[in-house]
């Protein structure tokens, strides 16, 4: 059984809401709906609402309301089977009249996984796999990551001048890179659960690791700002400490162990922002899953290189990415690769 | 006056042509020509002969013969009005019996300069500035930037991993990059009239610095391979030493006087190979021109880093570059940049 023209175009729609409620649905998934009446109209849609609230088949049922008897739902996110702080979606959808299901991505957790063959077994038709790429790729990938890892997906980004350098010489590091790519890694913070960076940064920089940057980001909710400090090094006065977001000071300067603690706080996407010794130990545990690269139009010839020890001691055991995305932003380069282990780590 | 079509199209022919020779012409610029007949067929066609040897118009009347008769040359530089190792060209086109002359950029030597004046008088018709931006940036900028500044023109390349380093923490630098990167990085080597490296990079890596790279890449010329060794302490057995490719070493370490020193044996381009403390003096010194880095898909997190000492302390002093070009080739990521000072001393 394949998706309708008109169900594919659903799904793009439920993709397309899915990314609207990035970083704003942990420790839930970021999924997107669409219910489309019997003739084939769009009845309602939804997208998951924050921690606690509605899944996004509920939100998109209740906009549909009776135009959802007899029609279709089509789902980023197998729908799930289990009770939650939500009761089961199957069940909503089932009391809802829904004769068909559509959805991208399989349900990789457990406890809530089956959906599908409960659906079946209530007489509703199920086509899996639409978009699963797309979907798999996107909104969900932090979520499946931390569904099937057990800890939170990392990017790790940075700015850097084109020789490698993430500060001059007198550590100044203010600013490497254009307006524009901080624009940019400000839109990123708005979809993470939490920024970690180590103490070095704060006694360097004294950065405040909120989330700004004028209209376009809606500063909806600000992300846990996370210090790895095992010496108790930064002051009391640190921005970081500020009441403008919530701040964990964790001190272990174990990436496991911190990420860990983060997961068990409900975090599933954490933006590693730095400096090179932090992220040389994050790279050298193999915590990182995705890097993005500012690299600005300027040489340096001095200062912190962007990546700090790593273990790494000849070239055979350089860590291997691929490359997802070369672009021009500003005046700037930015790069965004995947290390190959996290491609090893999904497969597993 | 403005060029037709057909000798716009010529003037394309012309710039292709000047490629096909570049790196093998100096001192003389890589120039190329086209005859047309009076009733815009093509009559002849040429490019610079090695140094000494005819000029490209030179070249392209002979192929034409008779048919230049009441013709059109299109030349990518203003003809020559000067006796150097050959007659004027302005003299060859006049007793060919050329009556129109369309060419891209003015000669800034001021030697051979005055060609358009001379063919005016003599009652050629002549067209200047066509495709001149095409042309000066082509195979005609080296020339020009040692004509203008009376230093070869200095492309710096290298390959790094995205953390910015050259080589691992052992040093090993061998391959940092993907065969892709240095098929055409030996295609660089091809264009050039000189090879540059450190005593470090020789000492290390031990490099034969010749131009190969398979049947793509004819090796019609060595270019000259330059040790910068103030020291003496590369030995007698470096590959570097034998008998491929000519070979200078130089006990100068000051980039100045290294490149007058080339300049004045007739090497207009430089490709200074590295490695970074050797690069650091060149960008210190304001010695580079281009920048062509590749950068691959992996991490390091220890080893030289790309760019040593340059004298600068801090971000507001960076050397400001602008990017050229940004593209994938293999598995790398290759950047073409230009330091904003290069632009400047154009400018002067
Ligand atoms: N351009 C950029 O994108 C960017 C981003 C961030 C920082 N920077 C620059 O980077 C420089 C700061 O570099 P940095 O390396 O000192 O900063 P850092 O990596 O943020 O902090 C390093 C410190 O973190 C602590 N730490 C916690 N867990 C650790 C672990 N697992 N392994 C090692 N250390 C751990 C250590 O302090 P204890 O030993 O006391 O625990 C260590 O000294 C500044 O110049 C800053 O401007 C640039
Ligand atoms: N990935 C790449 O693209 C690439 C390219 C080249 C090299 N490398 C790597 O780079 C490393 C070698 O680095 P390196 O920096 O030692 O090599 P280098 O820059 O080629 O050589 C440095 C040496 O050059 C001499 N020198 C000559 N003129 C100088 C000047 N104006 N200023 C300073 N020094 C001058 C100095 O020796 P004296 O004091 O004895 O004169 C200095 O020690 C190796 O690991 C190599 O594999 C990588």
């Amino acid at each position: 059984m394949t998706a309708t023209e008109a169900e594919q175009a659903a799904m793009h729609r439920a993709l397309a809401l899915a990314d609207t409620v990035r970083g704003h649905t942990s420790p839930n998934p970021a999924v997107g709906a669409v219910v489309l009446a019997p003739d084939g109209t769009l009845a309602g849609e939804g997208a998951t609402a924050p921690a606690g609230g509605a899944h996004a088949e509920v939100a998109a049922l209740a906009a549909a309301g009776d135009a959802a008897r007899g029609g279709t739902a089509v789902v980023t996110l197998e729908p799930c089977a289990h009770t939650g702080r939500t009761g089961p979606c199957t069940e909503a959808l089932v009391a809802a009249g829904i004769t068909r299901v559509v959805y991208a991505v399989d349900d990789p957790n457990p406890e809530a996984a089956g959906g599908a063959t409960v659906l079946r077994e209530r007489g509703i038709d199920v086509v899996a796999g639409v978009e699963e790429h797309a979907a798999a790729s996107g909104a969900l990938r932090p979520w499946l990551h931390a569904t099937r890892t057990g800890r939170p997906f990392v990017t790790w980004k940075y700015a850097a001048t084109l020789d490698g350098r993430v500060a001059a010489a007198d550590w100044s590091a203010r600013w490497i890179s254009s307006a524009a790519s901080r624009e940019d890694a400000h839109a990123l913070r708005a979809v993470v659960d939490a920024i970690v960076v180590g103490s070095g940064t704060v006694l360097t920089d004294d950065p405040q690791l909120t989330v700004r940057g004028g209209d376009q980001i809606p500063a909806l909710r600000q992300p846990l700002r996370v210090v790895l400090d095992r010496r108790h090094r930064i002051p009391d006065d640190a921005r970081v400490l500020d009441d403008a977001a919530e701040t964990l000071v964790l001190d272990t300067a174990v990436p496991r162990f911190a990420l860990k603690a983060l997961h068990d706080r409900g975090v599933r996407q954490v933006l590693l922002e730095g400096g090179p010794t932090l992220a040389g130990a994050f790279v050298e545990a193999r915590c990182v899953d995705e890097v993005i690269v500012y690299l600005a139009p300027t040489l340096l010839g001095a200062g912190p290189a962007a990546l700090g020890d790593a273990g790494i001691g000849t070239l055979a055991e350089a860590a291997a990415l691929d490359i997802e995305s070369v672009s021009r932003i500003g005046d700037d380069i930015k790069v965004v690769a995947r290390p190959r282990w996290a491609e090893q780590a999904m497969e597993d």
